[in-house]
């Protein structure tokens, strides 16, 4: 009787993410041609959570033209900035049977910059994302190359963003499969980057399980050694890697559908908030998003309880 | 091993409208000053699926200082309209095993209008209540004392209605506990309607049950006797009057929080969609609603999944 009952439970689960894509997820991510109205950006993509491509929403920004490599070592070449540091470019990532987040190291972006162009060497991968709004309160002086806002996004969304961060990184470093509680837009400057997107609707696929935190630390002599955080609380994590997905381990992932996109340079991608996403890029990408908080609404409860019942169901 | 699964499931799921309720439904529903705009309507009531009461927005229609019964009775008494006569009052909802609609008769509005003065005697209770647009089809001669649509609406939410309806009834008229795929703009003009409503986050509280169809019918004696649809198929409702809820046979309604409001004339209410209504009246009360087709998205496929779950675990 229980099981029978389970079996149609977890059978729900598992023909959810179908229908919801159906319903409400592109086979591939569109592109807008301009940005939209406030009205059509809430109506046809933040509502339904969706993800789309915004041209011709930066081409007013004098950083568009005007940030290169060369350009950010004239201006802020001796500012000093939070570098993550880790040996294989994954930050915040499964290692075995820890969740390893990067070493952290305050640099002059000139020597960041120096490894960039390969006129230095540095141990391990170096990756500019410090996601504290480390765009106003570590390169303040690059802020006049933008705007403090998306004003259309801002009308819209009914408030200002919570962070602006700036990114700068190798092609090898990488953000592993992960989702935020923010509305996200991610603005390319420079270069490209590469996303592999999930829904939310797509959890009944995507493994979870809890990690002993840890962080690198880089040795003088530039190796890297793992140590525990031990005042800290196991943190769930994905193991996956989307890549090279091992599905033995995970056969359910074989079931969810990830969406890829590229991001060139000029171009903003709307990330809605609970999708789970894995960023690559080309080597030295410049990149600036916008952080705005998402609502706590319906339609996050609604993911709460599908997060709930797949692990109650014991789906993953 | 399967039975501990389902009972946790089953907890996630009795758990689900406590926390959707804190975070998305306020305990009375609000009422708005005026009209909100395109993007306040869509943002703060369309998307977060929240009610609200909006007063001012009927103000400039003709309708709300004109219409009464005898402004209908001058100028469409003569116009036959489509009525459901039932022996007490409800439409569409269950009695015993069976789900019984409504007997339709076609009579010149002023039959109408004689029995809900007390002029003349109908067998039964009737109530103009043809949801097929029947105000511009049945009624056109009264669309020049109101607007065709909701502007502010029609543009929020990029569509014109589907359907405009009429509505009057007798004080006995009652609307049965159900849910509607449409976002309601309900405009009382005279007298009140008083509604129960449900958020669609209660589903797990909320009993449905298959019964086989059938209709009234009205014999020449003017008594009723209820024939069984055959060609239908059953029809899923719910059993329960939440004014006087049988809660030894469904007890996990008592858990259900309604929400109770009065729409008075002049005001209009937004049901959201997927809200489940129920509904009464003042003696003669005259309305009109507004029935936008809902958006089949992600919060769409959320409430099936929910619904499914509900049944699947064997909750409701």
């Amino acid at each position: 009787m229980a099981e029978a009952a389970l079996d149609a439970v977890r059978r729900e689960l598992r023909e959810f993410p179908a229908a919801a894509r159906e319903l409400s997820v592109p086979l591939a991510v569109p592109y807008l041609d301009e940005p939209p109205s406030p009205l059509h950006f809430y109506r046809d993509w933040v509502c339904p959570n969706r993800p789309c491509i915004i041209r011709n929403a930066l081409q007013h920004w004098p950083a568009l033209h005007k940030w290169s490599l060369s350009y950010l070592r004239a201006t802020v070449g001796s500012t000093e900035v939070s570098v993550a540091v880790t040996p294989d470019g994954y930050a915040d990532a499964v290692q075995g049977d820890r969740f390893v987040m990067p070493a952290e190291r305050r640099l002059p972006l000139s020597c960041v910059l120096d490894v960039m162009e390969g006129r230095a060497q540095h141990p391990g991968v170096l990756y500019v994302q410090k996601q504290c709004s480390n765009l106003p309160t570590e390169l303040p002086q690059l802020l006049p190359d933008l705007e403090p806002h998306v004003p259309w996004a801002s009308e819209a969304l009914g408030k200002m963003p919570d962070a602006v961060n700036f990114w700068l990184g190798e092609a090898s470093a990488v953000t592993s499969l992960h989702k935020d509680h923010y509305e996200n837009l991610y603005c390319v400057i420079s270069g490209e980057k590469h996303f592999l997107l999930h829904p939310p609707s797509d959890r009944p696929f995507i493994p979870y399980e809890l990690y002993i935190p840890a962080t690198y630390q880089l040795t003088e002599e530039g190796s890297f050694k793992v140590v525990d955080e031990e005042a800290m609380e196991k943190v769930p994590w994905i193991p996956l890697d989307p890549l090279a997905p091992d599905l033995a381990r995970y056969p359910s992932y074989s079931q969810a559908q990830a969406l890829r996109c590229t991001v060139q340079a000029g171009e903003m991608l709307y990330l809605p908030a609970l999708w789970f996403h894995h960023v690559q890029q080309s080597h030295g990408c410049i990149a600036v998003n916008f952080w705005y908080d998402m609502e706590y609404d319906l339609k996050y409860s609604y993911f709460q309880l599908l997060d709930s019942l797949t692990k109650a169901s014991g789906l993953n």
